[in-house]
């Protein structure tokens, strides 16, 4: 936070093209989406914060010095746990440009008058955590983006009820920016342009994460949370130990069908179909790197002149689970700041972000 | 033209969602635009014009009795022979909504104050046509979206070339707003989101059009001039009759490569990729409603972690070309209002109208 001190002022005029960005939570998304902003200069991220530290840059952090510094420092739990240490500080506050704080999300919050967009990439265990996380931005008078990756249908509609607060003050939030939802929202919403109604969209996705597995412990738990036998309340309360015993009951593969994927509001919300019309599976293996299934977005409709087909977007398998969310949560990150300067203010899914007749 | 005396001031009020849009050109894209706009109330038809004749009505038209008025009554040969006839007026003038005129654009230009989004779905047989189309909307001091559904390369760079001055009347111009380049665009667009480099995309196409054939006369036109023996001049001289024994010499199915198709510089454009790494090619059948081949777009790229891929987006060979064009040229028409609306001038392409990182 070297440059707390400096006026903000400074730094607070930007051109359409220049994205100033905050990411909360740096365990596996939101270290991966700093890493990837490297490669386009019209991105640049200037805080990132965990539990314990923040590390705040106006000028534009040095990524490669955080990523190393914290590597293999990351909080798996939601909260329940310390986090893992590597050198004297905890997580984030290992890195150079960063301190440690009892406060995170406030710090960031204070100097947010000259970031354009906060990605929020904390898991979230309790329902109405990144609502809360939201309302605090607004209580602070933040204008601007806030993005997060959430997944559950039911945090839509919380965020929902917010909207005359988000407009109030001026922020556009995109909810539902990872993978799924997010890309394939996306994928669904072009594939539905043959479409004049859709009656089916089919979300099927496939990731293999045995190398991945250690940065993605808190998208795992939120996984088996899906499962019939579990909910977001007891995966919450569950040890590391108890989490592995679910993965070796079923042998390191795990299948969802019919998750509660907000997928199905999101395209609902973009008039695309009803959102009981959608249905979200796959399968998880921890064992190996190789997906055990093609992720595909199906999306069967009626063209105008009356005829039923489906169109079908599917992912190399070789293209990783976390390939799919980096790409999309920053592209859809642009978007909403576009949006943000257009005086556009409120909720939006992926899909609504969507060119959609 | 029933309301050309009534003071178009009541009606230049919007919502951010209500869109007062044009079509220019009645044939098989213009007249099934207009058809499908009936299923959204936020986008309302208000002009609509051929050589001939031009409908305005600024509270909306009744595109039901322009339709059918109009039915079988297309011009198919970009200018050089008269349109068919039926009733005692030609074309679009044969709609009671419409009247006989020797400047149809000028008419539409004359009203455009209260026109938000102006569709071109001229078949453009001389390059620079829709480009100087575009050059009187301009000197009329028109502000608000133009959209055209072009397919040829060069075109772009004419409309490029005119970026300031779209900039400074106020005008967002989408070009290649049509299946391919468009719809396919687009989705090449979104498969490459798992990339951080992308290092070719190839878009082939399907069209089995035999009962489509007299609807759509000036797109096979355009297509021809896509064969290696073939270019767009000696096209425009053909007769219809040369058309057809073009036609026959294939028996009645054409194939395509390193079409000359937007696609290449519009994902330049959205940095996507570079022009020459984009193929386009295709299968029209002319004998039969089934597509020949299965439009497919594949886009291959290397993710953040280093794995190469392929990520593919095809389409069911039962939505046909004309379901392929109406809903992205009308979505896209759409987002490009928004756009507008918040101050963005120049020229996009498809693929810059989708989130992209």
């Amino acid at each position: 936070m070297n440059d707390a001190d400096k006026p903000t002022t400074d730094t607070t005029t930007t051109t359409m093209d220049e994205i100033r960005f905050a990411v909360l939570g740096t365990g596996g998304i939101g270290r991966r989406t700093l890493d990837v902003s490297k490669q386009k200069p019209e991105l640049t991220p200037v805080a990132a914060c965990d539990r314990h530290g923040v590390a705040i840059d106006h000028d534009g952090l040095d990524v490669d010095e955080l990523l190393s510094a914290t590597e293999g420092n990351i909080a798996s739990d939601g909260g329940t746990t310390a986090v893992k240490e590597s050198g004297e500080n905890k997580g984030v506050a290992a890195s150079s440009q960063a301190v440690s704080t009892e406060t995170p999300i406030d710090d960031v919050i204070a100097e947010s008058d000259a970031i354009d967009a906060v990605l929020i990439a904390l898991p979230n265990f309790e329902h109405d955590f990144i609502p809360r996380v939201a309302d605090r931005f607004v209580e602070a008078d933040y204008s601007g983006v806030l993005v997060d990756v959430l997944k559950r249908s039911r945090v839509i509609g919380m965020l929902e009820d917010r909207t005359d607060a988000f407009e109030s003050a001026g922020i556009t939030f995109v909810c539902g920016a990872g993978a799924t939802p997010g890309f394939l929202t996306g994928a669904a919403a072009l594939a539905a342009q043959s479409f004049v109604t859709v009656e089916e969209v089919e979300i099927w996705w496939g990731v293999g994460l045995k190398s991945g597995y250690e940065d993605n412990r808190g998208t795992v738990r939120e996984d088996i949370a899906h499962l019939p036998e579990y909910d977001i309340e007891t995966v919450r309360e569950m040890s590391d130990e108890e989490i592995e015993a679910v993965i070796d009951e079923h042998d390191g593969v795990l299948e969802f069908h019919d998750m509660e994927h907000a997928d199905d509001v999101l395209l609902e919300r973009a008039g695309i179909c009803d959102a009981e019309d959608v249905t979200v599976g796959g399968i998880l293996d921890v064992t190996s790197d190789e997906k055990p299934t093609t992720t595909t977005v199906r999306v069967t409709g009626t063209t105008f002149d009356g005829e039923r087909g489906t169109n079908t977007f599917e992912l190399d398998d070789a293209t990783s689970m976390e390939a799919n969310v980096n790409g999309p949560a920053l592209g859809y990150l642009k978007s909403a700041v576009r949006r943000n300067r257009g005086g556009e203010y409120g909720v939006f899914g992926p899909a609504e972000l969507l060119p959609g007749f």
